[in-house]
């Protein structure tokens, strides 16, 4: 099976290394092949199973389980999944390892390969809808950022873990003498996984994390249960079903891969972790609970990816309204719901322009006017904002207007806007504050949401010295700087790496300023609290599995042929 | 300086590719360069250091301690070390970090190498006389286990870090089409050290863990806190005092590497652990301090080599009596106080050999003999067994003599002999236990010193059964087969390897039968109590740096080039 992927994964591999841009899927909707009937296949499928209980063979059923909503229609999804026993989920999974883990590289690599290729030909538009009416998101996001860069994410993670697997020699010949005796030895080097995985997929974004820490499990020998956010559940629930069927069709066990359900009400997180066959924890989601899965996963190793506050810093632009555009859609996007979204833009008194400088209060109103007209038309907010993945995030914005009114200035007020195909769409166009460094307790923490500052600086030394250390302190995945003086690109480049958060400098366009691609951008340092996993490094495979060895004197006959 | 080494560099990475023998250095003190005149300075640099402070300047000096007694002696070596505060190490270790890190790959790799070459050329045998004055072994031990092995493991370290750092390219260009507009993005990947290691250094074995440990963490761009067992510093003062002389002679600063003394009665190692600085945590030592490491040192990452239970399983032999010898010689091996000394052997009712089965009684009887024999003539005493590094070890042995006596046999008292170059040595000869099953309580867990017990099982398989069991259980870094039976060996590889210990198979002759060899052999999975590291395997560097980026549109001249 390795052979039908071997063209694809050996430019995958190359990616890696030039980090060149690269990807085997088209990057459009519309190029999809067959694009027209795939489309309406998808919704179709997504369609018929509204109401439905989800078809998923598993061990250990004890019930059945399922409270998503539809961000867009605002009802329930009606989808029953089987809820299964924790205990018979980890009792399968070990039990299906043996096999899978003593298949060779080539073979896990090529049924893994078919797994996201089953998911990119047969799954994706149902996989479409599926993220747009749990996660929220836009179909075009939906498509790209959850659908095919999450799929390059996949085959990212598995060239990184058959690079760290085929380090390890798998046989040597060793001879030494010892005195007078010449010893002539033969080893072997077995890659042994560390055991069963536990994969926590989000909410408001299921796939671009969850996929590549599958795979990364399963390349290296281990079973995997996932667990999904309760309110995003069909995304990974798909998955598991079809990586579940190209798994037994290939002849291993399909209960490598098993789904555990939850509810808000009974969370089975901390059982899963908690369980003393527990030997690996993938975490996406929120600060909090990754805070305690670090601390608290032991002996399982655990890799997570949080949230944080993502920081701007203006000191001067070549193109200020290029710029100010760039920044406004990259805020708008998704409703600022992406762990890459920029929340606070830290502004020094004016901003360098070549036309001279700007004043900060003018620099504020125009970035605010560069929102206000990209969402002003509703099919074009629709397709940007998209929809808000959870009711408490209009609570959160609720109370960040009024904490924000009684400290700084309603730079823009949220309101919801109508969404042209689904009228009862929970939606909220971005709400946008100008405050003092003296509101650092709103504005240096995640606020998940539409909901942006702009921070008062004494100059820009202090605004990119302020947001690298509200970075480092409080988390942060992405940075963004515009500067027009090199001595300053460079400290904020210096600054942003030591706080440990990836850096975009300058980039205007229509490129979103966020837009993280596979083989190519590195996702998290681990230098903050917005997590202690990059996608994706060596670190993120090496130790999902353990090398043991046996060696033995080299047999007589064998040892002619090498003296 | 990486010139000077790339040679023996690019050597020792070919090593650790195919895994075969090789080593930059003299197996022999006899064939040191001038060994006569090498020898005999190093002992003058002992004798002259007895007595007196300890010269190393060190930041934020509070007083002076030193409590080491050297086992060949029984008397105080009198060594006065500066005690520094852990504050000031910390403070001081995070300013001297960003030269070091600013670095190239190549300028710290080749410090480090020099650093290495310097204590082979300037320091070995000062280093021989200082671990057989404190961890307690023989000369020749001394030399080659915490000598030249020692040195190569951190060449090894070197190569595994350079391996992983190389993986991750330093820039790269990135174009990719978005809508209209074509982006081309410049990116630059910095490698960013974790922060300050803390490298814990165990009473037995100093080196051998602690300099591929430090290596690995300054070779990816921390600083290092060593802190050594207060009973055997002076191999750490030592290297600390060589590598910041190295270092500062290179241009960075000294406290890249600064020794952090305690006592016995007021430790240390927890204040380390929890200093808000502390990053990574190195620790060889006991299995219960080690599982506390692990389980605290979050936020810091640690990598940990305990100890466990070895287990040696005869099914069969050849020519038993080559096999019992090697097995005798293995056990006696400086009094069994190494992490891999074989201690609990697992016998059937019969061990097959070519002449006929014989019967475990007359086995365990033969072995006693073998072990009795090897020692009985006290200058071969003296170069196997060397001293017992801690008095508690006799208490131990006591106790377990009772024990032993009690629910069992004793196949062979322990008693003191006399040490021929020293006549107040602490020495013990090696106490064998016969017992059954039942005794799991005593046998199961490693009893640190020279005492072993050869275990009753029903059958071969038990006695695999039994063995693969307690590795995995109580942690087990070693395991020894002896087998006629291929099919035996065959499931004996994979029990082994399943419990996570690493597996000898039928060796005889004159190699000791738990010589780990750097390049070669791994040392610890991970996959049981005896540690969480391996020495040395990606996963042992590849989180000792984290990734971040830089991206920017690619400057206007210097888009020409590459359309």
């Amino acid at each position: 099976m390795f052979e039908r992927h071997r063209e694809t994964f050996t430019r995958a591999q190359e990616a890696c290394r030039t980090r060149a841009c690269w990807s085997p899927y088209p990057e459009m909707p519309g190029k999809y092949p067959d694009t027209g009937a795939a489309q309406a296949r998808g919704l179709a499928a997504f369609t018929a199973q509204l109401g439905q209980p989800f078809a998923l063979e598993q061990p250990g059923v004890t019930g059945t389980a399922g409270e998503e909503v539809s961000p867009y229609t605002q009802k329930a999804l009606g989808i029953g999944y089987p809820q299964s026993d924790p205990e018979a989920l980890f009792s399968a999974a070990r039990a299906a390892m043996p096999g899978w883990a003593a298949a060779d590289i080539d073979t896990r690599l090529g049924v893994l390969m078919e797994c996201l290729d089953v998911l990119y030909r047969a799954h994706l538009f149902d996989l479409v809808h599926a993220v747009m009416h749990t996660a929220g998101q836009s179909f075009n996001m939906a498509y790209a950022g959850s659908g095919v860069n999450a799929l390059d994410r996949g085959i990212e993670a598995l060239v990184h873990a058959e690079a760290a697997m085929r380090f390890v020699a798998p046989e040597a010949r060793w001879e030494r003498r010892f005195g007078a005796s010449e010893i002539r030895l033969e080893k072997t080097y077995r890659l042994i996984p560390r055991g069963v995985a536990v994969c926590f997929a989000c909410a408001s974004f299921p796939t671009w994390n969850a996929w590549p820490s599958m795979l990364a499990s399963l390349a290296t020998g281990n079973a995997v249960i996932v667990k999904p956010h309760p309110m995003s559940v069909l995304p990974m629930a798909i998955t598991v079903r079809a990586w579940r069927g190209v798994l037994a069709a290939a002849g291993f066990d399909p209960n490598l891969v098993t789904l555990c359900v939850d509810t808000v009400a009974q969370p089975l997180g901390k059982v899963l972790i908690g369980h003393p066959a527990c030997a690996i924890v993938d975490f996406t989601g929120s600060s909090r609970f990754g805070q305690w899965v670090e601390a608290n996963a032991h002996p399982a190793l655990a890799f997570t990816e949080t949230s944080g506050v993502n920081t701007v810093v203006l000191q001067g632009a070549d193109d200020l309204d290029a710029a100010l555009r760039s920044l406004a859609t990259t805020m708008c996007m998704f409703s600022a719901q992406m762990c890459t979204s920029p929340q606070t833009v830290y502004l020094p008194p004016e901003v360098a322009t070549p036309q001279g400088p700007v004043a900060r209060d003018e620099v504020a109103q125009r970035l605010a006017a560069a929102v206000a007209r990209l969402i002003e038309e509703p099919r074009k907010a629709a397709m940007i904002l998209a929809t808000i993945q959870s009711p408490e995030t209009l609570g959160l914005m609720a109370a960040m207007r009024n904490a924000g009114a009684a400290r700084g200035t309603v730079l823009l007020e949220s309101h919801p806007y109508a969404h042209p195909d689904f009228p009862d769409a929970r939606t909220a166009t971005p709400l946008m504050l100008a405050v003092g460094k003296d509101a650092r307790d709103l504005y240096a923490q995640e606020q998940f949401g539409p909901v942006s500052f702009i921070v008062a600086c004494d100059t820009a030394e202090d605004a990119l010295a302020q947001a690298t250390q509200d970075a480092k302190e409080n988390g942060g995945i992405t940075g963004f700087v515009y500067a027009t003086d090199e001595a300053f690109i460079a400290r904020a480049e210096e600054a942003y790496a030591q706080a440990g958060a990836q850096l975009t400098v300058n980039l205007t366009g229509a490129m979103p300023l966020n837009f993280a691609a596979a083989y190519s951008d590195y996702h998290v340092t681990g230098l903050n609290g917005a997590g202690n996993a990059t996608l994706t490094s060596l670190a993120f495979v090496a130790s999902r599995f353990a090398i043991a060895q046996s060696r033995r004197p080299v047999a007589e006959g064998k040892e002619d042929r090498h003296v």
